[in-house]
């Protein structure tokens, strides 16, 4: 048995991989793998339609005021898409920096307009999430990653954005949880952590934004052109959606994303008070500020970091490796991964603990 | 018995199908799906490295001079990512326009400088390949798609293009026979034909080239930096990409290019000779210019096409009704399509003949 903490691609739900491995070698009694199914035929349709409705369903979105589009490229297609397609003399970027995803999105916004970095934790290697800057901007977006996969650090509510809309890098919570609140211009997640396997991008946007799309662009960069085309004005990922369909439709079956954040919150916090219980770790972030997603820890005598990945190892607990940025250790515990995970990784932590202290 | 003639998303290798659901469910014995694999790990980036191989063992270029990459978007990002990344003062962008995708390709790249378009068989709504055209041009690329999935033509040779480097759309006909010619600039092609399923593109880039990208590009676009990343600047498509390793590994063992050529002519010659057999039938695209990999033909009484359908698909036999801008039917028969598949169209047509004539 293997207990898959990795920070993404990440575990899905067993019965999504059962489901779309079987339509891998026959879609639904086709006598055809989903992979060679038309794109414009009827089963796809089907399945684009239901992908497309679930996630303002999960998340309590009207299909009046937001629409869900299927991309390629990945969040960091998005970091510059959304600046592209959104900019212009009246609409501007504010950003937040709580590391490596906005600090990339940062980077990459600047060349299709002026933004401004509202805020930014960097000095504190970014273990804590600003919360004290000037909000008070007319119009334009502020952009933010609501949960930052390396540092382990996650907005718990809204952040401070006056009369701007949100533009929020959901990559590696989207679906945890219900939505802290509603003044979402555009959410985007790569899907290879709580959605799917890596490959396609969840992009909700408010339908008022698309009347203010920057004309003149190139048609594969134009949120306009695939919300007219329903997200097929090119070939879309097939199988990345199909997958994301079947994770969606598992959230749902398991009492939604209120059920999702009641669980995820029971497993975040056996997973923190075992940190701090622990002689031999300690945890990274901020206490107020840390992730129900990727809980980041190091320990106290360096040299015995490898050790314990290999007890890890022993045990079946994979991915746990820290990201070089924070070094240490990572678990990543999105929606598929189960009590009996955090338990195992909570057991090695003490058993760990016992030999060496 | 289904027998697949879509033009893609399309057929695949009966084993690559068994082996991608095997890997969806237990990759490689490692006790977990292929999906939830971190692509930074062991496993993917063994697949990676095989899979920027291989397209140059089976193409005959060499690693010295060629680099493959794996990117998303579809050949469609391709259409404004040649022109973004190359177009400059000195380096021009030449067009030869043989319909729908070349006219889209075109079409984009204009809104990146300044392109001219050499040739276009429109006139004839694009039932050949326009052959006489000025190409003593000195410094850029000439673009051309190799084969139309829509009107079911194919260049047999490589087009004139003096000492322009040629860029080759190579979506519809990529590894389904030896390259014609070695003046590549770059060849890429949409995975979801010969090469696998939706949701990757394989660009092969001339290492000269990467030399001379333009600067100021966003990351995500620009051809440098995933050349410099081995295309895992972010998270590659790790299934869509695992899948076109299976293809092209099956292409490999199954006697590589010039054996896929031998049968490709093979099947293409069964089903040309019937449509001029068959007194129902006429053949669309010009006879010199015909495509081994789409045939397309109409039915001389229209009010049969229906009829004709219904017959196919009570055969098994599915995907065969034409696009909408030649109506009538297009048979795809991609590598994976085998002699049996040729025959059972085949069989259906003689049989319709007989009951209609």
């Amino acid at each position: 048995m293997k207990y898959n903490f990795s920070a993404g691609p990440a575990i899905l739900p067993k019965e999504v991989f059962s489901e779309a491995a079987q339509a891998v070698t026959d879609y639904d009694n086709t006598g055809l793998s989903l992979l060679e199914l038309s794109h414009r035929g009827p089963e796809f349709t089907a399945i684009l339609d239901e992908a497309v409705r679930l996630p303002l369903e999960l998340l309590g979105l009207s299909e009046d005021d937001y629409q869900c589009l299927f991309l390629t490229g990945g969040a960091s297609s998005q970091f510059f898409m959304t600046a592209m397609n959104l900019l212009n003399e009246n609409y501007h970027g504010y950003y937040i920096d709580t590391g490596t995803w906005s600090t990339k999105a940062i980077k990459e916004a600047k060349l299709f307009g002026k933004i401004e970095v509202l805020a930014s934790s960097k000095e504190d290697n970014y273990k804590s999430i600003p919360k004290k800057y000037a909000s008070s901007k007319s119009s334009g977006y502020l952009h933010y990653t609501s949960n930052n996969t390396i540092f382990g650090t996650q907005y718990q509510s809204l952040p401070d954005h006056g009369a701007l809309d949100l533009i929020c890098d959901m990559s590696s919570d989207i679906f945890s949880r219900p939505l802290p609140g509603k003044n979402y211009g555009i959410i985007y997640a790569g899907a290879q952590k709580n959605l799917g396997p890596a490959g396609t991008t969840l992009v909700i946007i408010k339908k008022s934004l698309l009347k203010q799309i920057n004309s003149g662009l190139t048609s594969m960069l134009d949120y306009k052109i695939h919300a007219a085309k329903n997200s097929s004005f090119n070939t879309p990922p097939v199988f990345p959606i199909y997958v994301s369909l079947l994770t969606m439709r598992w959230i749902k079956n398991n009492g939604g994303v209120e059920a999702m954040a009641k669980r995820n919150q029971q497993k975040a916090e056996a997973i923190y008070q075992e940190i701090e219980r622990n002689n031999l770790f300690d945890g990274f972030a901020a206490k107020e500020d840390r992730s129900y997603m990727n809980a980041t820890f190091t320990i106290k005598q360096k040299d015995l970091e490898e050790q314990f990945l290999e007890d890890c190892a022993n045990a079946g607990v994979v991915g746990i490796k820290g990201h070089r940025s924070v070094g240490g250790f990572r678990a990543s515990i999105y929606n598929a991964m189960d009590i009996q995970g955090i338990n195992k990784l909570v057991e090695v932590m003490k058993a760990f603990e016992s030999k060496h202290s």
